[in-house]
């Protein structure tokens, strides 16, 4: 129970910045945004933008920008391997007004994976940290991410972005979990519409969302109900199973 | 070819703007970003920036405003069913600064697939329009979208935004197509870093993406050339054709 005297009461926002002209192409699809929101949602933290931007330094620095007075946290993905199109961790020091150079501590991480010999300029680009900043490490490659003031530096790889966010979410504060409840409504979105609404008005510390999908080729609602007090969402969930007891009584009648 | 004298030279922008809790929250999976991009880049338009907002009226129209100013076009998916939720088609008339009422034309199209009896509020929620937009129909269902200015508003459901798609693809001013030519480079990225940074330097007008993959279980990477210009992108491929050898033939010699 979330609504128990003492328990916290902040809320925790988070963005996403997702950088890569690939993904703007439409030639790579996508994988983190989900996981990201999924995940922190699940810890406490409320996502509450999403930006895709471009490899082009001036469009990074001001989304970030934009992004890291907003929100709590945020987190980048993309941008940070060996190749001149990297240039997440350039964009970011010169975001914070602070030097980056070839980190010691980096430098030593990749060389736990790549022999001395084919250590090359190229594969240095992937120790370039911005001062003052922790290292994100990772199970699944060598090369580090990294956190400065409240922004966290992830790989686009999926499978290395997801390990760096495992690394990540026990340093994280969060809040009061967001609680959620799903009601499937068995009738369609426009036969609840108005009713649906009423109680949503009523109930103003529930987030009240409705989704329609197709439910074995048959259109079917689901109610989705969401809020921090455990009570406001039982009695928001109990007005919404109300309200539909009541409109299939009614459809039957006029079927 | 597109570097004939007299082909079309108009660079012709766009962006996405997600509109919807559901997809911050992680409980739905965004699938109509990367089909847009795609889509769009096929026909000659640059997706230059995503965004994703909730279900807030203020940051719909912050969004909206920021967006439609800077692009060609803007797309909007989510938010135009019959609930309370959806907010969409209201905040980009206020946005607009036009009215919004019931569309005689949305109202007759709604009527082609809703029995006059089942016609409720909620229902007619899906034929508000603002004034002055030009309907958007679709082959999947019977509730429209809607342009107004440089705005095109279409459905979250994915199967319902591919058909809005579809329609909208031909009214759009589509520029010179960015022509894209893949090369795997069968080595790692960080052993082509440095040649790829220097080729991409003296190629400015071919944008030189580096991609890396797991090709069968060993790393790959795969340059991706881009350029509106044939001639400008077979001679940067060129480049990189060449320096993939001379690096093939390195790694040969220190293996």
């Amino acid at each position: 129970m979330n609504d128990k005297p003492g328990a916290k009461s902040e809320v925790i926002t988070a963005a996403i910045l997702v950088i890569g002209d690939e993904i703007l192409s439409g030639r790579t699809k996508d994988k983190n945004i989900g996981h990201i929101a999924e995940y922190l949602t699940n810890i406490g933290i409320d996502m509450r933008e999403v930006r895709v931007v471009p490899d082009i330094e001036a469009e990074i620095i001001a989304a970030l920008d934009a992004l890291r007075h907003r929100y709590t946290y945020v987190f980048t993905t993309g941008g940070i391997g060996p190749t001149h199109d990297d240039i997440t961790a350039d964009c970011v020091a010169k975001a914070f007004g602070v030097t980056i150079d070839v980190d010691p501590r980096a430098r030593v991480l990749l060389l736990t994976r790549i022999a001395e010999k084919d250590m090359n300029e190229a594969r240095l680009r992937m120790a370039r940290i911005p001062a003052g900043a922790d290292l994100i490490l990772n199970k699944v490659s060598a090369a580090p991410g990294f956190r400065i003031g409240n922004v966290h530096v992830m790989a686009g790889v999926p499978s290395i972005m997801q390990a760096m966010l495992d690394e990540v979410a026990p340093t994280l504060r969060t809040g009061v979990k967001m609680l959620s409840e799903t009601v499937r409504a068995n009738c369609r979105e426009g036969d609840i519409g108005t009713p649906l609404g009423e109680i949503a008005k009523a109930h103003p510390d529930a987030m009240i969302g409705s989704y329609p999908f197709q439910d074995e080729g048959r259109p079917n609602t689901n109610i989705v109900i969401r809020s921090r007090d455990a009570g406001k969402l039982a009695a928001a969930k109990s007005a919404v199973e109300d309200m539909l007891a009541r409109v299939h009584g009614s459809l039957r009648q006029t079927a």
